[in-house]
């Protein structure tokens, strides 16, 4: 039953208004980028597909409270360099490792959005054979690239080159990346047809 | 040449004369577990063996000044459940995670030292045939065993029969770590034995 002010407007209270935001958010818009994959691993987990978790973010504590009768406080931390990936985990006994970048970019992918340390972890995974890539968002279209470590660092070490890399080269040396509602961000099918080669219709036997 | 003063006693400078306190951290005394983990990964990482970290702690970030010319300052924050093992990574293709638990306990390992999410992430990792184990070190000893998630998790659920892993439990079900010097616990020798069934001599071709 519909609840009505006076005037005959429908009545919503804060968290019913807040759904439609959500329906809104459909296809990552709305969330960070960042949130939509953190759903997608939480996805995979629940379906046993994969275990895939973002690092927390490296800092050095200096001072922490410990009021009684309550969580301890940290008082003064400092934010410190990571030294791999935000991403790594297992899916089919592989090691997964990647990072995720959005651009607001149209056309290219500007290579100042990759740092050195991550280009020198993502040389050591390559090296162990694990498997390695960046993701990328294209903030206006909303369409999400994987393209493979190994591309990433011969265009990093061609930035005398070349600043950016062309969507056009991402098309063609990545892979498009389905996006939707569960998983938002769905790139373990896009693992699957590059490093598993198997079919997609494999890789969604779980109905989904 | 030695450097002598004019009583003859030898001359040590500062740098020299913390060599030997160094060489009684040999096997880790003196040195945390954790740091002896970290000590042996970043080992393993230089001589292109393994990539392996431990992840940050995890905290929820409050309040963060930004002063001028100077780095930011987190001032409120707060520590968070982790969701995960504290250590995972890649080696040789194959994906990496476990615990790292120290016992002052002499001839048993107390199950309250395990927790609920770090069981519930070791079977999530076994499912995606990942290599998951737990690294007990008793510190009276300084012995380290590797014990296998399989096993950690078995006697987790049997706490209704006991609360502690007998230390001749984990010498049966478990594998004794190698520790010296460099690396200060070679964990990833007892991982070549156990997981890969190929011999030690073949995993230091290297000539460690």
């Amino acid at each position: 039953m519909t609840i009505r002010y006076p005037n005959g407007k429908a009545f919503m209270n804060a968290s019913l208004a807040k759904a439609p935001a959500k329906k809104e958010a459909y296809g990552g818009r709305g969330m960070t980028f960042e949130q939509d994959i953190d759903e997608s691993n939480a996805y995979y987990l629940s379906r046993q597909k994969a275990v895939i978790h973002k690092k927390p973010t490296p800092v050095q504590i200096v001072k922490v409270d410990y009021p009684k009768r309550s969580a301890a406080v940290i008082k003064e931390a400092y934010f410190k360099q990571a030294s791999t990936t935000d991403y790594n985990g297992v899916y089919k006994g592989a090691y997964i490792d990647f990072e995720a970048k959005e651009t607001k970019n149209k056309t290219s992918f500007p290579l100042k959005n990759i740092h050195d340390h991550q280009i020198t972890h993502m040389r050591s995974v390559l090296e162990q054979g694990g498997i390695c890539f960046v993701l990328i968002r294209f903030h206006m279209t909303g369409e999400v690239f994987l393209i493979d470590a190994a591309h990433m660092i011969t265009f990093y070490d061609e930035q005398h080159l070349r600043k950016s890399i062309k969507k056009t080269d991402i098309e063609h040396f990545g892979h498009i990346v389905t996006t939707g509602y569960h998983p938002r961000i769905d790139y373990l099918t896009a693992v699957d047809q590059i490093y598993f080669q198997s079919s997609t219709k494999g890789a969604n036997i779980d109905g989904r």
